[in-house]
């Protein structure tokens, strides 16, 4: 008797028609049933915001030849809580977001809608891994993202980590020959320098744009941030419990709440 | 030489005329220079957005006697963001964000805009709170809730902890009189089973509105929604730095990368 295929969902941030999320489900389409369920429109920055104060709206689109898919109106995390009650019934085996087209190493995990699809995901107890290709452009090279991704969705398949456990997995943009493998990591302490452009609109009323320096501001070596500088792709395990565990046992000690 | 007075920075999620936000000027106004930034409009559910592909407004307004106040169109996170870079032009000594109306304990730290903002102080070294009541009421009583923030506040700014280190607070429905007293706790694991409620629209269109049940998955003791249960406020120290030590050091052994 035949073993039932795993199936893998696949989600991102930048929109279904997303040169990365088809570079997504190719890498993969061999290792599984494959579904997608992707926003109908970039939904970068978005962190982990879901849709509670309007309605949301789930398409059939034949996007992905052989692959059945569903754009939606919703952010990524909805995208992930719609496919598990609304288009399978089910968990899936493995769910995977992205490619997403820039980086989101460090810090980025708090601020992006890619992590976000894997986070919720693992929050429902499905394994799961974001990727980022460190290249922001639309036509970007995904060939040694595709690689990476095969590599870790069969390791997943294969070998489940524990539950509420998901990959971080960013990669360098380098060649097939060039590239020097993957790293585990822990996540870089970095955050974003913020400057607002100021700017007055024909109206003459005043308003800003977000700009911003990525500041790395770990020294320390084994971060997410220095693998990808030496060439490698980062895989950093997250995990959903944020607790201080260290803090909460010297809140206890000195606090005398 | 009189030392100069702290800045407390206040916003929220609820929006800048939501009666919780009120609540938290009056627990703290007494303690420092305080100066609100907050939504023009309610952000519940925004997790950790920000505003990238939308140019923000920032306008001031009159809405608490005495407290310099500007209402935004951004973000929590957005918010936290401007009032440093374009009002404060440095970092205020304390944030505090809230009080929400309704709970963010357990795995809504992830969900939560109000938590978001408290996060965004704590990645710029701000020490932070977030504030949270279990009453969604909009004419909820706050004062159990603003003796709490008042307390915590005095002793963030007497005594700060270690930077990138936030609070995540939240007040049970009380008296005074019945009120257990604070705990210190770790984040109890549970999430939402969603159910979405399908529904066709005037012109035949399906659409679906999210709900949910929020589920306590987390038998042991020791967590938030635990000691919400018996009556104390609780208190999470949570941290910016998502990485799972454990797992990695098991992935390092055995994965071979």
């Amino acid at each position: 008797m035949q073993k039932e295929r795993p199936v893998i969902l696949i989600t991102n941030d930048d929109g279904i028609t997303s040169p990365g999320i088809r570079a997504l489900v190719e890498a993969v389409k061999d290792l599984a049933q494959v579904i997608v369920v992707a926003p109908d429109s970039p939904q970068s920055g978005m962190g982990h915001a879901i849709t509670i104060g309007d309605p949301l709206r789930l398409n059939k689109v034949d996007v992905f030849e052989g692959i059945d898919s569903w754009q939606c109106s919703g952010t990524p995390a909805d995208c992930v809580k719609l496919a598990r009650d609304k288009i399978l019934h089910r968990k899936p085996d493995l769910c995977l977001s992205g490619i997403n087209h820039g980086a989101n190493h460090s810090i980025n995990v708090i601020y992006s809608g890619t992590m976000s699809a894997a986070m919720e995901a693992a929050i429902e107890g499905v394994p799961s891994i974001g990727f980022s290709l460190l290249d922001y452009k639309f036509d970007a090279d995904f060939t040694v993202a595709k690689q990476v991704a095969h590599d870790l969705a069969k390791r997943m398949l294969a070998n489940p980590m524990p539950e509420h456990i998901l990959l971080n997995v960013n990669i360098p943009i380098t060649t097939v020959a060039n590239f020097k493998g993957m790293k585990i990591c822990r996540q870089a302490y970095a955050k974003w320098a913020e400057e607002f452009e100021h700017r007055v609109d024909p109206r003459g009323k005043d308003y800003y744009w977000m700009t911003g320096k990525f500041m790395n501001m770990d020294k320390e070596t084994g971060t997410d941030v220095e693998a990808l500088n030496e060439g490698y792709a980062s895989v950093v395990p997250i995990k959903i419990d944020f607790t201080d565990y260290t803090m909460k046992t010297w809140l206890e000690d000195n606090w005398n709440l």
